[in-house]
């Protein structure tokens, strides 16, 4: 098993040696600006790590790790139009700091670069992973119009929100560590097993990110604690609340909606909570998430020593602080 | 050979029977909504055409020829965002009629669902079909790039103009034909003839198209005669126009930039453009791309038989009033 500093070397150098030509010169600049922006890498790491697991030299799932990275930064580039977010990773989003136009055109060319990584590899494989690719790509865009949806809804179920972050975010991992194990060419099994595992991996990450972004220490957190309840997220956390509150409580949480004094809302909103036990709660269903991510890495036919680094990587992510 | 009645009614069934899901309705309710405005279909008739010119049961090749009719109708609904156009063949567009963040986002899907379509062909061939279909895609982002980058400058050569339509317009034209050709499996050289016909073609026919603008005859065309003087597009007209202008005409063109009086606007800059024989001087030019097409189609293997409509499409798009 390779080190996780080792398979980050691998992608840093692989993103750098991505190459743009240098006209017409708004569509690319964007391209190296924001891939340059940074982030964790997560999800290919995960395909270089389940390459790696089901046995064969990572690099040779290299294309498509790099498929998934630059698919990811384009679905950020264009979900930040629509958010209107004016600050990625704490610089400009590319519409910020371009324009519109030029922020929608060079997020379509940065799609088509994605599929022209995941076609360098080799062309027996090619069709098996455009087929869980696209199937993932269609997911990704449904989850992204859910969670604009669910904006002006006042009716979301728990389950829905579930279903909007496994389509959001969740497949996308499942789809980076298929991809990785399509390279590797292994059992249909192991390739729906690892899948799964990534799928709930996803979910109970992004229960985790709720959870941070209200109950994080503001001094590792890297963004605003609370930004969630001052911009009125329907978050698991609060619909959970809404799912088990007494007409009291909703009315004091419909109150605080509308509170202007933002500091006050985020304490207020955050003692009511406590005093729930929502934390506890979306913990509780981010715990299911997480075992059953972790029962179908037990049951992926490789070597227990195979599996540690995974087993590893998910703790981590369930333990992270920011 | 099949007649274009028969291709036809074969695109408009596989178009038909493309199924999105009911939800999340804000999502696909646009795209089976854009779809279904029409249009000519002439890409996806070209890679019929070609499988048929290439001896195979043109259906074979019915998923090349859808993906790169979603494809082109992905690209109308971001480019109709960037144009802020609010209407598309009589209705209209996405953005107009939801708004711009499912424009956005349907667009995305779209492209994604291209992919989908190319990726039922069968798996020996989906990787050759993927690479020409991405570089062509990219090209097209480049080519809509530049077009925009054009209307901020006014030091557009002629060159420069014919390289944007070429990557706007022509390569999709091309890459139709040539994946008819890659289903068809003929030779190297076929299908770069074929791609080389197409997309000379597809130069001449957006030329023909900056002609008609100023010169159809408003009974036939679709839609406002001279709106490309309206809006001072650079077209090709216009810049062959500053090219070959005396001091005292481009004072006279510069003047009628500015002129407010739209009508008036598009007489006198017809009667300035006929002085100096531009339409003759682009119909020069489009008749090159023409030559060197039929040139291509010319040396293509096959009998002359099955050239035959190609070269009467060719004919047919050459000499048309809309």
């Amino acid at each position: 098993m390779q080190s996780i500093h080792y398979f980050s070397q691998i992608i840093e150098k692989g993103l750098g040696d991505l190459t743009f030509p240098a006209k017409p010169s708004n569509l690319y600049d964007p391209l190296r600006y924001f891939l340059d922006l940074g982030g964790k890498r997560m999800r290919p790491m995960l395909t270089l790590m389940s390459a790696d697991a089901f046995n064969i030299d990572c690099k040779n799932a290299l294309p498509s790790a790099l498929a998934i990275e630059l698919f990811h930064n384009f679905s950020l580039i264009h979900d930040d139009i629509m958010d209107e977010a004016p600050i990625r990773r704490g610089k400009d989003t590319v519409h910020s700091k371009w324009n519109q136009n030029i922020a929608i055109l060079s997020g379509d060319v940065l799609l088509v670069k994605a599929y022209q990584e995941l076609a360098k590899q080799n062309s027996s494989i090619v069709a098996e992973l455009l087929t869980v690719f696209n199937k993932t790509a269609v997911e990704v865009c449904e989850g992204q119009q859910m969670d604009m949806d669910f904006e002006s809804r006042n009716d979301v179920t728990i389950a829905e929100y579930i279903e909007m972050i496994r389509l959001k975010t969740s497949v996308l991992l499942g789809c980076a560590l298929e991809m990785g194990a399509i390279v590797a060419e292994t059992s249909l099994e192991n390739k729906e097993l690892i899948y799964e595992f990534g799928q709930h991996i996803g979910i109970a990450f992004q229960i985790q990110d709720d959870i941070l972004d209200l109950y994080a220490d503001p001094e590792k957190f890297g963004k605003q604690v609370g930004g969630d309840v001052i911009s009125n997220k329907k978050t698991l956390l609060f619909l959970k609340a809404f799912e088990i509150a007494s007409d009291f409580q909703k009315e004091e949480l419909t109150i605080l909606l509308e509170e202007k004094d933002l500091e006050f809302k985020v304490i207020a909103v955050r003692h009511l909570f406590d005093g729930m036990g929502i934390k506890e709660k979306c913990k509780e269903i981010m715990q299911i998430h997480y075992s059953i991510a972790k029962e179908a890495l037990h049951k992926i036919n490789i070597s227990t020593d195979k599996k540690k680094p995974l087993f590893e990587l998910a703790a981590y992510l369930m333990d992270r602080e920011i």
